[in-house]
């Protein structure tokens, strides 16, 4: 059974950009969020995640005329409470912009900390696992 | 001889926390972003530097209440154009709230590509090489 | 002869929403910006604007499920080096959730301030003047 | 009875400045939030504002070496759900950037409405009324 991923694409916006020229390394992690919103929607109640850990490489810088962008996702790993994804960002005429992974924990929003993946979660990002369900 | 470290004081914003009440995760990389303005001043031209790539480990959440925070840098490596840097972010109260890495290029940004660090930048960041002189 | 006229679709992202639970105030300045450059792009070279003057009316909260957004922006007022615009910022479904003004005003990058609308950029706007060609 | 009025001092970041080289347009809406803040501290409940209006004019760019900015608030006129706000913000060595005003709403977050001033939110802004107490 496949991991699910999810492709968006995104626009930018002219605050985005730097006086570089180019778009503001920190908006790659806005952009980031977009996906992992669009990969977790349906998974289980709204909002119940928090990033525990990023890693980007930046590959090409992105000019204004590069957008929209897309980024592509990729769930990699499933595990008790979390789980990570693989992502790339590629300019409109498809070049690799940047890539990078994200460490998502299941969040208990009125605990302020950390939760099991529910089963429905799991299956919902395609783990494949009898033991997901008994543990939830 | 030691590498440079800096540490520096940042204020944060009502528009930086998110709907789950916290510090927003984009907003990490525009304070790391000013912890390296503050490592490279002085250290050569204006802006002549980009971010190829960043990790970041979130390890608790930053609140209004927790702010101004505290980002103290410090450089880890020098190579021939570009250098790395280790960051921690604490909390006014000095809890530690992200711990992550930065590696910088040199920029050359007329012809928008790397350039090798000069000698005068390599001694800023407190490499102690005769070599990184007749490198330049 | 009509004075131009755009109409912009915007996507929200997940860091433009604040603790209220609703899109921050400065967000739909970002949103306004997307707007003027839609309707100045064609006009004339790049970027040759800035904003001298904004009034906006916040009449409903914008929460997540109300994006995108869409900004209608009509040109009201077209002055020797300046020109005023409407903008009315309405949910997906439709209710206006902002109305306001923006005074644009033509600048000279290189120098550093405001220069006269050329008459090619009086004519895109919507002018109906052989003085402004006069003028230029 | 005077008015209230604060004078915040404001960091810049890197990411506030735009491919024109100055503080993107947005950002000065961050700024003014965070003079609301600082003027609404301490005068009632956490977070019981929003805004219904803005006005601002643009008098002066503000480049990088301009920063940290003040942003000077006082309040000139308190209705009785409502009240109004004149900002001035200043660069680093005094000259003004920018003057605008705020309109400030009460709001009932729960029912996410307006709702009166209280008579101790009146008096932390400086009303000089009995009236407001009884109107409650």
């Amino acid at each position: 059974m496949a991991f699910r991923e999810t492709s968006v694409d995104l626009q930018l916006r002219w605050s985005d950009f730097d006086m570089l020229g180019h778009l503001n390394q920190a908006v790659y992690h806005q952009l980031l969020e977009e996906a992992r919103a669009a990969l977790t929607v349906g998974a289980g109640p709204d909002f119940p995640w928090v990033l525990a850990r990023v890693e980007l490489d930046y590959l090409a810088e992105v000019r204004p005329e590069h957008g929209p962008l897309t980024v592509h996702t990729q769930v990699v790993e499933i595990g008790r409470s979390k789980f990570s994804l693989a992502h790339e960002i590629t300019r409109a005429t498809g070049e690799v912009a940047a890539r990078g992974t994200s460490v998502i924990v299941a969040w208990d929003i009125d605990a302020r900390r950390s939760r099991p993946l529910t089963p429905e979660e799991r299956r919902a990002f395609g783990a494949d696992d009898a033991e997901g369900a008994s543990r939830g």
